[in-house]
């Protein structure tokens, strides 16, 4: 069975990237957003889930819109479901 | 201070319409995709975080790949930014 596409992976590097792209570190992400640093570095790792609060602190933090966030995470996972039809239509 | 745009309302009102769109009950859902009725219901009123897990089982269910329901939380996400932005400028 191939492996299921999750929310939290997707929004995880969804926003490492952002932050990368904005040139922030874990440190100033997670005190302008009055998130913990281990939370928010597992929220990145596509390790925890993050609440709907956490994800607004977070979008604000790094300076964009939620609705810039979730454009991205449509469009990850879309890629995902492609890469994952490819790998089923292989294995066939 | 407007009121928060959360994740959760905008994915349970998506939900609701996609389940709505498909002609689908509550119950055949909640059984489709494993999960209980209540919590279900819960999550359409935007009342309780959904667990990626249940966000994909429930697509499953809806005959939706997730990307499709991401892109509409990012479609709905921006026309509730906007609506905000308009009130903050009314108010102001």
């Amino acid at each position: 069975m191939p492996q299921r596409i999750l929310f939290r992976t997707i929004l995880g590097a969804v926003l490492r990237s952002c932050r990368q792209e904005a040139g922030l570190t874990l440190r100033q992400v997670s005190r302008e957003a009055q998130v913990s640093l281990g939370y928010l570095s597992e929220i990145e790792r596509g390790q925890k889930e993050a609440s709907s609060e956490l994800i607004s602190s977070v979008c604000r933090a790094l300076g964009l819109k939620q609705s810039q966030i979730f454009g991205d995470v449509a469009t990850q996972m879309a890629l995902s479901e492609m890469a994952s039809d490819f790998r089923l239509t292989q294995t066939n």
